[in-house]
């Protein structure tokens, strides 16, 4: 299997991509994993070149693209305008399920490549992307979408319901899962007009539906282990945790300069913080699918450095032996939306 | 100056909400401070005279309001067909600046009641929820609108940075608030309909306007002074934000348990986590101003228990001072949102 990776999109430099990179061929050898690098080919061979990466030079290829879709380009003019991208040229040579696409660039860009080069799958009315996020009590939960479809509309919010579903069952193995939507309040009642024209509409589903879930749980113990989310707000909720966790720890760094006791509790709880840091760092869940679309592509952190990168690649690497895309197929095809 | 207080709407029972209210006059002897319970008054006499209050006897009155609104109620309905409620009898006894009514009820029920009872100020669309979040490196930052109107329109945000910028002015002590728009990236292509609509009305103010502010960034160290947001994103936020802070600390926890050595840290920095979950819990907050309307109305979390209605109280005191109301409407006459 393949993964075609662009090197030039993310706000990290190529050289730290392409860190990322041959640290994950080494944790798989023996495998069949290979890896394409897209970008500028004769950068990318140099990068290899001063990495010593020699022995991998059969599991690695490249891809030339000369031209790069900055953090700033608006999307869809940038996806038309720009085809020798890094970004748009790796979608474009996606040729089957065993060839996936990682990119750490603008998340729009990668949307609307998906779309014009890649297509929805039938019945897929706007793609999702589908975070994971650990929970303290509960395990892993799916909040979709992240941020692949803003201003989305109650059909994109029932279906990112049936899409998370299918993820959370094929993919994190879970045989029934609960499936919830995001809201500022548990009530019935409570939301927004988005959120209370997206109830009946799940409501003709077969999901476990649970109704409304609030973000405060979500980390801790949330009711469901799928949450639906509109993709600003989803966007808007993950950047948030983000910074309640950065934030949490920054204020206890200072706690822990306030005294002497408090200095030296810090010394001998340093590993544990380490570890704790890692644990909650995006750096550790390395990238997220784009559902809906036909192909297999992921979304890396834009700030995503070699650890990231290369925990992205191997999430994506199991991808190849779900075959989401025609199990979402087969879901879509399953349910009628209409009235 | 006196503080209405409703006895009734939280989901603590009265008897902590009581517990707050003499908390509060207990830390404010010899100030004017007077409190209006308003509830169920034989309940709240029984309480008074369990919780061995008679010294305060004189600083505390009664308002008999036989009826509750729950959090399950659809606010504009709730309030309309419940005029015997705590929380409607409570906003139409406000009289003139010098009183304040705090609720910790239903949102969506408080705003209704402001609006039908209190009325918006001159050239305000819509009322607002100002927070205030502890940060980092950068002192406070207020989110402004945290609940308050759902599906706002950019006008109302546009609005709302107006207010809070006044907010951040005359009760922060900041005197030249940079203000932000809460989005999904810093580039100015970033956004949703709404953000995007919404600049254009901004740049319109003479506000110091910094442009897009990405949540990661709001509790660490933050471009802006006041951020804007819409209030069903701005709700969603702010629960994340908890949730953010209430998954570190329960991961936190589990670490500590991993090893013996982090069990010896854990007991160590016992007094200094204590303290900070105090520093970031909502209790420390107490409550919110509802922005926009002709009067002091204060909004405490839900959850409220005494420490926070304690600390709600304190904090609203200190709002007699400022005529928030006043200021805004003196800004409102400056500016002209129209084409």
């Amino acid at each position: 299997m393949k993964v075609l990776l662009d090197t030039m999109s993310g706000d990290a430099p190529p050289e730290e991509i392409i860190k990322g990179a041959i640290q994950a061929l080494r944790e798989t050898q023996g495998t069949n994993l290979e890896i394409t690098l897209v970008g500028k080919e004769e950068l990318n061979r140099e990068e290899v070149e001063r990495l010593e990466a020699k022995d991998l030079h059969s599991r690695i290829s490249y891809l030339h693209a000369p031209n790069t879709i900055s953090m700033e380009d608006t999307p869809t003019k940038a996806v038309r305008s720009n085809p020798d991208s890094s970004l748009v040229k790796g979608v474009k040579a996606l040729k089957d399920k065993s060839e996936i696409f990682i990119s750490s660039g603008n998340t729009g860009a990668v949307v609307a490549a998906s779309l014009f080069n890649l297509g929805r799958i039938p019945g897929v009315s706007r793609p999702g992307l589908a975070g994971v996020a650990p929970t303290v009590k509960s395990g892993n939960v799916v909040l979709i979408d992240i941020g692949a479809t803003t201003d989305a509309e109650p059909l994109n919010l029932a279906q990112f319901g049936v899409m998370g579903n299918a993820f959370a069952k094929n993919v994190l193995g879970n045989s029934d899962p609960k499936v919830g939507l995001l809201n500022i309040g548990e009530e019935r009642t409570k939301g927004n007009k988005l959120t209370k024209q997206t109830v009946s509409l799940i409501e003709k589903t077969d999901l476990k539906y649970i109704g409304n879930v609030e973000p405060h749980l979500l980390l801790t113990e949330p009711p469901a282990d799928v949450v639906i989310c509109e993709g600003f707000v989803g966007n808007i909720l993950i950047k948030a945790f983000e910074g309640g966790v950065e934030g949490t720890v920054g204020f206890f760094k200072q706690a822990l300069r306030s005294s002497l006791r408090s200095k030296i509790g810090g010394l001998i709880l340093r590993p544990t913080l380490k570890d704790l840091k890692n644990q909650l760092s995006y750096a550790q869940f390395g990238a997220v699918p784009l559902l809906g679309v036909r192909g297999v592509v992921f979304v890396a952190h834009g700030r995503s450095e070699a650890r990231a990168i290369k925990n992205a690649i191997l999430k994506a690497r199991e991808a190849s032996r779900w075959d989401l895309p025609g199990k979402i197929k087969t879901e879509m095809e399953r349910i009628d939306f209409s009235d």
